[in-house]
């Protein structure tokens, strides 16, 4: 501090070091302003007092263009890194039993959990509308925060950018993750075997059906919620008791439907599932009938499809019966020699048909 | 097959499987539609003939929900894993010398290269509007592809959104990166030391004029193109001169002063730069004076700051010299203990003046 001692308090370059230093690092505006996205002071106030408070760890409030971790510390969970991404547009942002901020944080987990990974590290990188309220940004940053708390996985690293109004919706989000795939677990779609049963951990359609309701277009009530959850703990669990899991997908866009079919495809085998097998909704069903839609390729963000040996079908059911988010597992179906790349359900009236993938699209903007 | 040989032609089972055979997987849109992004046929068809063919390597072609990678691999190079996100919204999508596809190849890979990390691995998310002619996204995808080769990195894993027709503007494009520290190699801000020279690898403001220009709303013409490469490989020349390098950050929103102000405050010196070291185009110079802007402050998507320490100043300023990416390299500025957390700059004229944290917005979308 010796120059200050030597300058004159008069002196024009002491006054206006002494008013830069006297900023505080708080945002005031109440809503996003291009110069959020500006690389500079304005952009600095919001990533502290948005995302370094909410996120609050001490490798992201480093600030660097990167965030780092020792490999021999990494290794002591397993022998692979498994690495991913997803961009989160939902709208709206907040709808029953979750939001933009929960879902882009559990997405990006169940990518990572379905390898076997633990997830352990996110970033976060935003596209925010000029006029967003900034308080709407919160919710979304404390909401991520609570999600990453409960998987016990850490938001490391980000980014910010502005688009000027009418150039975005609001808000997307961007996470990647990164995670180690425990020594020994290769869980993959060509590893699936004509005998092998399918399983799923719950209600399908819940996630679809609540966005469809909050959109407020249909005059329905209903009671469903999102079913976004992290599955990372479950899929632990099952590695314990399995570790030769075969297939392993979350069924998210597309449904329970596009995840049985890449698995028909990428093993080249024949999947036969039961309807009567498949836990659904009264509600879910019903909204489907009224609109046209299926079920089977509604959206879920919380439901995971395993295939695994037949001989361990029930080993694995009641692992994931006894845990809070596979409380309604049910081996839904079976895989079959032929006929290759194709997904027949028999139906509740004992009929077969093809479940093809999805073509066209049944909601957009769900995830 | 057996179940073929067993089956009549006749049946219309039959007849749907074979039906759905049939199906190319080639897009036949020529136009991007909310289909696209539903999870279904046509956005994996979308990926197959777009991403999957344009970045063609073995790990994104499985198509799973992650790629991963053997520890013990990357553990080879070094004892560090580097992780980074940004989103790229730039407008326009092409400008001169670049565009939105190379730069989000280049910017990422420079995140992790400032670290002094090897770029191995990136991702691509893409959020794309309805309309977006797909021949547009085609040309984005080759120029990342060629980017990354050129890079030695491959984009290993991804994610497609598609949202209505005025809800974003064509494309934006997220990038997640990982790369590996070598080992001994620890580069941060807080490490600067009072003494310590400043040195930058050469002009500055070109890729922000460059964008500027291409929005055509000045009536200048130049032949200025914008500075977007990769400089990981200056990057690791420099470090095997001088691993003990202090700090260094990619200039790019926000400009020379905001990484300065970002150093000075982290490490708590001040920092003193001379403007006639810096090194400027006249046409920058003479847009900036025309339109009140001051390059300090534009945009640079391939310049890197670099604070080392002074014994080392002219191996590392000769090293970079001898580098395509280095050659007009130059030491701008000194590290002083005083005043903490200003920034100083001499002119050319022999005054001094404070250069402060970009405060408002120099050019919206610049990235």
């Amino acid at each position: 501090m010796e120059v200050y001692k030597n300058q004159e308090s008069q002196n024009p370059l002491f006054q206006k070091i002494e008013q830069v230093r006297r900023r505080s690092n708080k945002i005031k505006d109440t809503h996003i302003n291009l110069s959020h996205g500006s690389g500079g002071k304005a952009m600095r106030d919001l990533i502290d007092d948005v995302f370094v408070k909410s996120f609050d760890n001490p490798i992201l409030s480093q600030l660097e263009d990167q965030a780092s971790f020792d490999l021999a510390n990494l290794a002591k969970l397993g022998n692979r890194l498994a690495f991913t991404t997803d961009s989160y547009v939902v709208d709206p942002l907040f709808f029953p039993g979750s939001d933009i901020g929960e879902l882009a944080v559990n997405g990006t987990i169940n990518d990572l959990a379905v390898s076997g990974a633990k997830p352990l590290y996110l970033t976060c990188s935003v596209i925010l509308e000029e006029g967003l309220p900034v308080e709407t940004l919160r919710r979304v940053a404390a909401s991520m925060q609570a999600a990453a708390q409960k998987a016990g996985v850490q938001i490391v690293t980000g980014d910010t950018k502005v688009v000027n109004r009418g150039c975005a919706d609001k808000l997307f989000i961007n996470t990647a993750g990164i995670g180690i795939i425990p020594t020994g677990i290769d869980i993959s779609p060509s590893n699936i075997q004509p005998g092998d049963v399918v399983i799923i951990n719950g209600e399908i359609g819940n996630h679809g059906t609540a966005i469809l309701i909050a959109r407020g277009e249909l005059e329905l009530e209903t009671d469903i919620e999102s079913d976004c959850q992290p599955l990372h703990d479950l899929v632990s669990e099952i590695i314990k008791v399995c570790p030769e899991i075969h297939a392993m997908r979350d069924a998210t866009r597309g449904g329970l439907a596009t995840v049985l079919n890449e698995f028909a495809l990428t093993a080249n085998v024949g999947i036969r599932i039961n309807e009567n097998a498949i836990p659904v909704r009264e509600e879910v069903n019903g909204m489907c009938e009224i609109l046209g839609l299926d079920p089977l390729y509604l959206a879920n963000e919380g439901k995971i499809v395993i295939v695994a040996p037949k001989e361990k079908a029930e080993l694995i059911l009641s692992t994931m019966k006894n845990h809070p988010t596979g409380k309604q597992a049910s081996i839904i179906g079976e895989i079959i020699p032929t006929p290759p790349g194709i997904v027949l359900l028999k139906t509740a009236f004992g009929a077969e048909r093809i479940v093809d993938m999805l073509v066209g699209d049944q909601l957009p903007r769900i995830c």
